[in-house]
């Protein structure tokens, strides 16, 4: 299971330039990552006249502009992505995933507190695996300061990265996301799997993505 | 097979500014539609201090900001990506695909030409389907001036989008494209769908999506 792991805390606690820290530090490690933010209130990354600006102002759906060395996509989603349908969108090629967000979600979090804009911690305890706090807290998981980068990023890398990759499937159908229990996982796996080792010229795949459009 | 259909030119014909009307029309007509720009030279889409620029600034390999109503995606490739890749990406639940660039792709395409960048039409003449251009050429395809944007988007729906979708794939391994010879793709679909047919609860499939991480 690729690792997904959620920076939370109410607005202004300054979890965009800790995250930043962070990414900088797992980075400097080596290990190779997405960061997926959620911006409820929405974002102006398309700049009004440049080119993405006016392909979806003139209608379309999806933008993508392409470069050798970037590659940008803007979209507008008929319904707002679900984490599960963005984690399967940057999966490939990354060893874990950071959201700044998504604190409804069910995920492993780190919350940034800092006591002049709230006083209390709104992660539930038990997805809660570490806080970034101005003050401490009588609670039972590691605690860092503001300055302690060093100390969240090793916290990531012992729970998260230094294990073996297990093996990990996503699904979507018409646009949905699908549940699958453990054995049906593992059946589509192995078929997959499977059918994909036996074309001509195929190296070992440790990666495998499928599209498929029915009439 | 979704179509793509690449608008090609020399630079400063006027590609953008022909196709943001041609994407409008077509949009008019209620066809959901990615656009793909092939941007040689690079594009400064993430803004110095906005949260993306910060993130891949920081290290991040790919970000991602979604709210509710739009979503966007800013990766730094190891290699540039195919068109193929792309087309995978965004092929979700839309009905066409129209690139700008690509000329270099073997897909059909309507070249902009104008007298005064160059004499010469550029695209070879069995992928060519139409011309848009200020000076009529001695050629048997299509040609339409740049004032007749709904003579191409009336020439793109019949031959592209009045006809009921064909059943496709895409597969890439380890970030590769992995081209399927007919009865190959014959298998990895009805292997495919057959299993998700078979899962409780999901309705008859148009598009399925499926990610693999193998250890």
């Amino acid at each position: 299971m690729l690792p997904v792991i959620s920076f939370v805390g109410r607005s202004k606690v300054g979890k965009t330039t800790f995250l930043e820290k962070v990414v900088a530090g797992l980075k400097q490690r080596g290990y190779r990552l997405a960061v997926i933010k959620h911006d409820v209130h929405g974002f102006d990354i398309d700049q009004p006249g440049k080119d993405s600006w006016r392909f979806l102002q003139a209608g379309g759906d999806i933008v993508v502009l392409s470069s050798p060395d970037k590659m940008a996509m803007v979209r507008r989603p008929e319904q707002e992505l679900t984490l599960q349908q963005l984690t399967a969108l940057v999966m490939d090629g990354v060893d874990i995933i950071i959201t700044e967000g998504y604190k409804g979600e069910d995920r492993p979090k780190i919350e940034v507190f800092r006591s002049d804009v709230s006083d209390k911690i709104l992660s539930p305890k038990d997805e809660l695996i570490a806080l970034v706090s101005d003050k401490p807290f009588d609670i039972d998981v590691p605690q860092f300061g503001f300055e302690d980068v060093d100390g969240v990023v090793q916290l990531i890398e012992g729970k998260f990265l230094n294990r073996p990759a297990a093996e990990d499937i996503y699904l979507s159908v018409n646009g949905r996301d699908v549940q699958l229990k453990s054995f049906v996982k593992d059946a589509f796996i192995k078929t997959i799997a499977g059918m994909v080792s036996s074309l001509h010229g195929t190296q070992e795949a440790r990666q495998i993505k499928l599209t498929i459009r029915l009439p």
